[in-house]
């Protein structure tokens, strides 16, 4: 059946994400290593160059669906490959935060709550001076 | 005819949408279970797995083409996934507006509102600081 | 002849125009109803299924070949299809302009010349602080 | 061999640049008409429909490869098409100055010099502020 | 082995990378010259037109796999172009500079510490106004 075909499927160390329509390309060891227990690891997670779950249906590239935002999924990629959280001025952080709670990435939490703790200071005090 | 092949395409878990000339991936269940009587919804539902109306026709990878702007569909998609109104800053809330008014997303309505509201405020205190 | 056969071309409902090398999908009628007059409109206007005008080259997908820019496109293909001037803040209403004087979209000119103004009150009140 | 090829190369009125890794399509007589003695107006200049310099290689879609920023160039080619200097917001004029030199348009640089100036007069009043 | 014949392969002038999922051209030479000992330099070294290492996988088009940023890499590659470090008003510098260290494009490190020192001293002054 193609659920034992999928379940079979080799795993490979480049990974491609096809989340929410955009093509992002990683390696396997970026999505474990970081956060091993987080939902996007167990994802891809392998037991002998198999993987233990069976994996998310793929596009006609061959690319994991994801049914999320690509654009704040970026920050979190970022974050996997070198650990630091870095956003753009004009990045939501309640955006990342979203994903960052679906894809179980539990360490961002806490510098993603004080960003948006700053990003609400930011806005009131723009209001104030009127 | 072409119609009637149209209406007995068979219902796939995973849609790619072709909203004005960029490509969306999301999954049935997110289009349907937020709004399930938004004209979304209503696009893609199905019974027995057949569509219940005749759906839009796909570009040549099978893409269902909607001829609207796809910058402001993003945060429609995303609050369809998540629940939440959520707008990057340089992002206008009147071009969301109009979308979420064509779709018939109706629970965005009070929310895109006030972000209306707010920016227009914003931008009339600058003004009046000289 | 080539000219020949591009007159002969048969109109289709879909249209994707490549518009400096972004694709933009939309429908013959957002581009012939809000503004008949038009430029965009007349390369599009047909008589009995046949196009009224040799249609522009297209590219190897059959997009329509246009030598502008696209992203100041967006908001010119916005208003056609729903009747409003909606920019985002870093949109420089400058860029639009230019656009909607070329395809003849004349409808948007009041508007786009209010932002304009606006955007330049804006820029010399920012200085004027100092 | 190859060179004497890409010399017979039969010159085609719409051009398809990959700067950097991104696709633009124009026309040739935008880009040899309004600055015709630029490096890019004599990169595809023609006599009798052959073109005068060996062209640069091109990418598996036909497209001339070309070794700089996408983002900056865009101005750039806006300005070759019709004659204003326009600027978003948030784009730094210094990349667009890099550009405008590298490609030899000479007609911008006195305007880019000008934003310049001001968006660096616009920084230093920010920061008089505190 | 796979690994021999990716040893072999020749080395050609234009080089495309696919930087986590996003295609980048540009030519050897901009790879090498401005930051030689760089461990992007490296990478596409050679010795009599081979490889000195072996480079890393590429994807079905052929271009090299690197597991990083896209978006913070655009400023490297100009960078690396003509020797200046140019931002967007909205890209945040620390992000820049996780990929100058993993690149290890040391040159770039004193410019990106100046920006984000600019940087942290602007949004402190804006937060002081209240």
């Amino acid at each position: 059946s193609q659920t034992t075909e999928d379940a079979e499927r080799y795993v490979s160390d480049w990974i491609t994400l096809n989340v929410g329509g955009r093509h992002f390309t990683t390696s396997r060891s970026t999505l474990l290593t970081k956060e091993p227990l987080s939902m996007l690891a167990r994802m891809f997670a392998d037991d002998n160059n198999m993987y233990l779950m069976t994996p998310s249906a793929t596009d006609t590239t061959g690319a994991y669906l994801i049914d999320r935002s690509p654009e704040y999924f970026e920050p979190i990629l970022n974050y996997l490959r070198h650990g630091d959280v870095i956003l753009d001025k004009h990045v939501n952080p309640k955006g990342v935060m979203e994903e960052a709670v679906f894809y179980g990435i539990d360490s961002m939490i806490p510098h993603l709550n004080q960003l948006i703790e700053e990003s609400t200071l930011a806005s009131s005090s723009n209001q104030s001076l009127t």
